[in-house]
């Protein structure tokens, strides 16, 4: 019978790390950029060229996919999925990354946990409820929940 | 380049167990009490002041919050988030923890797998579907599913 | 006090392997067939009897339960939550596996992260969404996405 190739989830070296931050093992980090006094929980995969912004939280089990960037002082929930590919060709785009999107969060963002998060855009100052998906670009402040996305009101 | 701190999920010693308890790791519990004969599946977060019943099961990739209590003889399915800050005042409490809120859970109670509870209670004897996000109390024993949660029958 | 009993995720001897997969540890597979060309990502839990068809890939985070095969040139997404169990009878089987129904996953069938996947068959050539709660059979091809699942239109 054939053997797998096992790899195992690490801190890469490629991660550029600023001041104070904590991580929770086990995680899976590599080429990501990761700002002064994050905190990244356990059961954590941060993908190349990721960004995360200075003083924000990424809770346990959630997932940000390349393409992603997350600005400062922002709140990932737990169990939070990021995603870079729409399946826009009826399927997965297998590598080939000009199909994929990208994803811009502003700053003091929340997002509550399970929240699944489609290539979007989404402005400062907004929080997205718990169980939220995502659809569509987010221009103005405010709370924001339900399958699809909808705004409930200001903040 | 700074060097982050890293931290490792454990099974820290202030955990109180009872009798028959099992636990696949890796796991993530601190504080918190484990009555007899729960099992508790990988890749799961339980923190501290929980408590869970005797008899009842945490399944994989669950995250169970202070400020959360399970009675005895529940399922909570794979991949249930717990939230105990509703980001009331527009962001994350980040340490105030006179903004969290609490959780109850009674007996015989059955969440379904991705399910989300925000911070409510939930009698004896409900079935909580896969996927539902579940906003406000439950009083009467039945089936709940949707994103918000509504009743669907009597059990 | 009681000392719980301590088991950890591997990748059991009774797993079968094709040629070519891929895993990124930690996993916790066990009792499974992988064919030929399949990645798993990291914190996925596979359980007995499942197939996993050849090229298919299972990202990080998902749990794919006793009773679900799965087709060719699959995409599970990360958080995906497989289900075998309705609680029919108002609670979990608990072991009893006569009250467990299957899932039967097509070929070139796309499944968004954080979709949960209640017992169903699914036929080829299928997208679903991200965040999705599948509750039905879908026996035709196209774009399916929402809670509960609906036909978004054709591929």
């Amino acid at each position: 019978m054939a053997e797998p190739t096992r790899r195992a989830v690490a801190v890469n070296s490629d991660v550029h790390f600023g001041d104070n931050v904590t991580l929770v093992e086990p995680v899976n980090l590599y080429g990501c950029e990761i700002g002064n006094d994050v905190f990244v929980g356990p059961f954590v995969e941060i993908q190349k060229s990721v960004s995360i912004g200075s003083g924000t939280r990424i809770q346990s089990h959630s997932f940000i996919c390349e393409f992603v960037n997350i600005g400062s002082d922002c709140f990932v929930g737990h169990g939070v999925m990021f995603i870079n590919d729409l399946f826009a060709s009826g399927g997965p785009a297998r590598g080939d990354k000009t199909k994929w999107k990208s994803t811009n969060i502003g700053d003091r963002v929340s997002i509550g946990s399970n929240a699944t998060i489609l290539p979007v855009s989404i402005c400062d100052d907004v929080v997205i409820g718990a169980g939220t998906v995502v659809t569509r670009d987010i221009f103005e402040p405010g709370i924001y929940a339900g399958n699809p996305c909808r705004k409930l009101r200001k903040l």
